[in-house]
């Protein structure tokens, strides 16, 4: 943990995913509240989607989920929530005609049942 | 919010997945739980997977996830989880020989580290 | 339920996703906790993502999200997340250059408002 999961629209011409998966990854590490190797995070694009009712090609959306282990504050979960939504403003296109709904939740996963292994490499 | 999160395994020839998609977000906006804008949407189509431990290509499954912000009834989110697998049943493939199980979970998500913008696009 | 989701990164040349995926239901059936028919369990790639902030291609992951009904104690659960676990990590390429992270987090459902609807097939 955390593991990020980042998803958009495939209307979005332009959007690095890569990038603001790279820069996420920076902003909570910078946080302080994780090992930077623990922090894994995935994007992909959606092609089959719908916001709304209307059939309007201009609606796009970006979302993260953002779970992480139980027990850190309230305070703590809104601003790693702020920090992933900043990083993902910051790369999300500026096309005046698109309504873009960018957002990140905060999902707690239950510590006692959260079973890892790390293999680490040998260099 | 909403999101919902739509799979279906991929021998289920002939599953519209946009149109149930639609007519999911139509039960949802008529729901009057939501504003029309708000309900994001998206369904993947998932070719790796397994149901139960037999290799039986028969066996098939529509799964949808259906994440809501935190703070709703009991009683309201049944009736949620309902709108939408009665969505999904109209569009279900009709073939005999086919094992389907349509399925329907509620998510609720934190509010107070829901971070969003919503950047409306200019006519 | 339950619903099993697993996910790894493009660079684990040689995992077996869908034998894994096998595994992984025949530990679950075993455990005594699940109907053999309801495992539903799906495996993706995910070839955009980051381990960390270093671009380091020797860093994989495999991680499992299972997803099943709230009621069962926490050593239940424990125990759930452990078989799968196991199961991925027999399949885990053993590439002494990677580093890789295996993990599985259980996430509780709601069972008052999960709908779900069954079509048998007729052989």
């Amino acid at each position: 943990m955390p593991h990020l999961y980042l998803e958009y629209s495939d209307n979005l011409a332009g959007f690095d995913a890569a990038t603001a998966l790279q820069q996420a990854n920076l902003a909570l590490e910078a946080s302080g509240q994780f090992s930077e190797i623990d922090i894994k995070s995935r994007a992909s694009m959606v092609s089959c989607y719908q916001v709304g009712t209307a059939r309007d090609p201009q609606r796009a959306f970006i979302h993260a989920r953002l779970a992480i282990l139980e027990g850190r504050s309230e305070a703590v979960q809104q601003t790693l929530a702020q920090l992933v939504l900043d990083a993902l403003l910051v790369h999300c296109p500026a096309d005046p005609a698109q309504d873009v709904q960018v957002s990140c939740e905060i999902q707690q996963i239950a510590r006692a049942s959260y079973a890892k292994q790390h293999r680490h490499g040998q260099p």
